[in-house]
């Protein structure tokens, strides 16, 4: 009897440092999330060089609160400063209390710094001049920069694929096929769009050691001039498939992970955009076949997209 | 006698799939619109994730309409805001009704939101003070963003292709071939210019069902250094094109579509650039030649782009 | 005896078309200008189609230029409207003549256009603040716009190659070669960079009708992996040549034209860039060879950009 | 007995041209400095055709200063013309000393630069007014200038590789092999990660003239998916090698050097990048393997960055 967990016949070349994970990559742990980011901490990494990832990366809320908090502390340096040099030196503003003239100062480098410059404070004596004109040469500075990451995290190249959540074993010609949907989210057309699959599986040795090795897996279709609408990935099982005559639990046994990779030309922008989704075993539904997703009943076709996921089971269900 | 819309011999093997269409497209309506968009309605899709697209894809007036009502309603919004903390805290202001009390803070509000800030009108107090102050930063941050997008709508990378109105079968060689002309009207040259032409037809199988099929045409050049002037695009109706010895009414009833993908890169942006058209058969024009569109009588070609349709018919006419 | 004008063997399949010129193309006149550009005039063109392009391609002190007169053409304009609606609606001002209105208005607008608003004068009235309110979102706008091309214009990714002033035909192993020197004016280094060369040639066919044939010439080297210095592009005039075995006179005659197209990827702002040159017959020099053009005096090799063309001829001048 | 500093066989095509570095390069030289620039002088290069690239190329801190330089000259030149309209056409300065009027000019000037415009100080006058309508504008586009620069310097596609400090002469199967190795020091992946090692080389020929020949090395891998975690180049020194066979005194007789050129697509800015690094024969050591960069103890892998450089010599060092 075969022992579970380790495949029968794999007869293809292996690629694993192709895909930049090394050797000794852990057997245990899914290597890709399933929203396509690795599944790795990287140590003693400078975040000053990683500054503008980060600003591009993190979510719309929290870019605005950062913002918001930058512009607080900003005006709240300047306030100061302006306070070391005198409030008198600040026309307009009636000295009072401390709280009143730090917020009398910090109102009138709120209007220094985004420019607005009402007039009803404005600056006397020449320090005091001098660092507004220093401040108002600060302003546009960084409102440029603030303003050019607003507009870049706006306008980034980004494919927005929506995965099924499944991996069917469905029917395929005289056999069988791995199969996934994924549907373009976006209204724009991702042009020349590629996709490939890559199996990452636990495989024993004959000296019985497991390690982590990495399969391309052949597709029906690999490659399509336009991803306007929907596609369902196709993978014969047929005997050239290095899972072929696996079962259910010999695949999630040996820790199968199906890592897809797209890539295309997003239309608006004109530039390559790329998208990843992971599928482990335990994600599979044998035996069952996609359902429609594209309707035609008024002769134009419509993309149902949040169909995406769904799935009829056959009959004879393993 | 040969049935009517029944090709007679497709030795071809068809690429449906490839095109992104799958195999359940409608038979009776166009694939592709004239504009190069594709006839299909996405249902589900998340507004806001395609917001940029939008945004990017309306015309000028829109764009502009857009921007003129958004600055509206944010000014109206914080003139609600300054009359909530009392006009009075408006320096500059007098008060008045309801009505007048609200145009003044508009206008202040307006002043701020572009930091115009004349100073004639001008926050006092606490509340009003952190408001203009947060206001002036909003201002900043959001015309950021619509300059930003007005510029990105300004120089994104487009071909500006003009296609002739109709294909011809014209004479070529010693046979047919199919024929139209695209004028490149952009001053900008288009480099590497390459142009796939795909043609869609409803076949019938041997159990009588029809299905659409795809089959790519063979070009005499399919592939340019540069586009600067005009380009003729043609397929020879030899024994090797899939729709040699088709009637005219044979292509239309079998509802043949022929879809134009030309790629190439803009000289201005040094950008991919894409264009897409779409022909059908009842714009065939049987049996004529394009008139000539360069002009040499005083040494330099000259190109008149507005001749791109212009034909002559031929003696026998079908 | 052989016919000046008419080669004699011509062996390889020309390419006319896939330069993009059409059969048609004038035989007499250059087609590439030595800047790159084309030879061709477009009429029937859209000009606002291609705005971005002028805009881009305009000289700095045009685009100043334009900018200015925009400036003042919309302050004027605006003036006009301000005076319309009252001299007295605009506080701060001191009515007198029409000249001093206006002016003072201008002041007024350009004061909104810009944002400065320093407030000596504010609008007072409803129309009159209305306007100011839209002018200063206009100002925005333009500036913005403004502000994007002039970032445009000077961050635009371009090779700025230098090319020999001549072609020289030089002695090259055991015969000669067609040389020409290239020099890369940019600090940015030029990545894969690749030359191509197109000769044209007026050709008489077996009727005597003479038509402009396009080769491609075989260069000893057409990729570099890197175009920090200069290059010596060599086309060795071997048997396998179009034009071995024509004299000076007989290329000239022809018309020969020879079209440089250059693409690389610049590495600051790692986008393609392109740039073509091209040479005519009569600006050949026989026997001679590039002088030297990098120094090793001091270790450190030194391009002497200057003395890219410099060349010495050789003892049996033709 | 061989003679020391010449090859016994290199018995592979030298591709010194295709490097772009022509046959003259000097013998003793570094081609390639560490940081991946070129060892080379460029003169008679035209400055201004390259002030972007200096912009973007230099470092924050003297972009900064150089921007607060020129926005002081730019005052200080207004304020120059202002005080030659007079001082008294700027209401609201107090005329006093030279010092006083001009300190008073510089910051009514700054404050239209910038566009703050408080309106304590205002012009009056035609000419001081017409300049100041000037003045904004003028500001209006510098800052635009600087505020893309700024961002064009933050944005720059880069990739951010750490090389290992030595190459290591390493076990490899039943021989050895050249290894060094690289980390993504990015958070953001490099995508289609591509190698490329070329080898310069002192070489004698028969004539006893030593020329600089270039050899490409063999990688065991030169191309991986993704480019997420650390990756040991691996060149295998076998008798396809062209350095196999010679010791550690040898390469450095013959001033070997060894270029590295990287090249992959940056995830956030989906553009390409590109890396350069170069080692010389004296930055080998020989019986070497490198320390394990990456920790598997918790399951999720970690990259320590940090430990790029760390080997352990082996047993029977050279």
């Amino acid at each position: 009897m075969r022992k579970r967990g380790i495949p029968r016949r794999i007869t293809f070349k292996p690629l694993e440092k192709e895909l930049g994970f090394g050797r000794s990559i852990s057997a245990n742990e899914r290597l890709m999330n399933t929203d396509g980011s690795f599944n790795v901490v990287r140590e003693a990494i400078n975040v000053w060089d990683n500054t503008y990832h980060y600003l591009i990366h993190m979510t719309w809320g929290q870019f605005f609160l950062l913002a918001l908090v930058f512009f607080g502390v900003m005006n709240s340096l300047f306030a100061a400063l302006y306070l070391c040099f005198g409030i008198e030196n600040l026309s307009g503003t009636t000295p009072g209390s401390f709280t009143d003239n730090f917020l009398q100062a910090f109102f009138f480098s709120s209007q220094t710094l985004t420019t607005v410059g009402y007039g009803h404070i404005s600056p006397s004596g020449i320090p005091s001049s001098i660092l507004a004109s220093f401040e108002s040469f600060m302003g546009l500075l960084l409102f440029a920069l603030i303003s050019g990451l607003l507009y870049g995290r706006f306008s980034r190249p980004r494919a927005h694929i929506h995965y099924s959540e499944n991996m069917l074993v469905a029917p395929y010609k005289d056999g069988m096929a791995l199969m996934f949907r994924m549907v373009n989210a976006r209204v724009s057309e991702l042009i020349e769009t590629e996709v490939q699959v890559l199996m990452a599986f636990n495989q024993r040795d004959e000296t019985g050691k497991t390690t982590r090795k990495f399969y391309p897996l052949t597709l029906e279709i690999n490659k399509i001039s336009f991803f306007s609408l929907s596609w369902t990935i196709v993978h014969p099982l047929d005997e050239k498939s290095p899972i072929s005559g696996f079962s259910s639990q010999e695949l999630i046994d040996a820790n199968a992970e199906f890592m897809v990779l797209v890539k295309g030309t997003d239309e608006t922008t004109h530039q390559n955009v790329f998208s990843r989704h992971s599928y482990t075993a335990d994600e599979f539904v044998w035996n069952a076949k996609f359902s429609p997703i594209i309707i035609l009943n008024e002769g134009t076709p419509r993309v149902i997209t949040s169909q995406i996921g769904k799935f009829e089971r056959m009959m004879n269900d393993e």
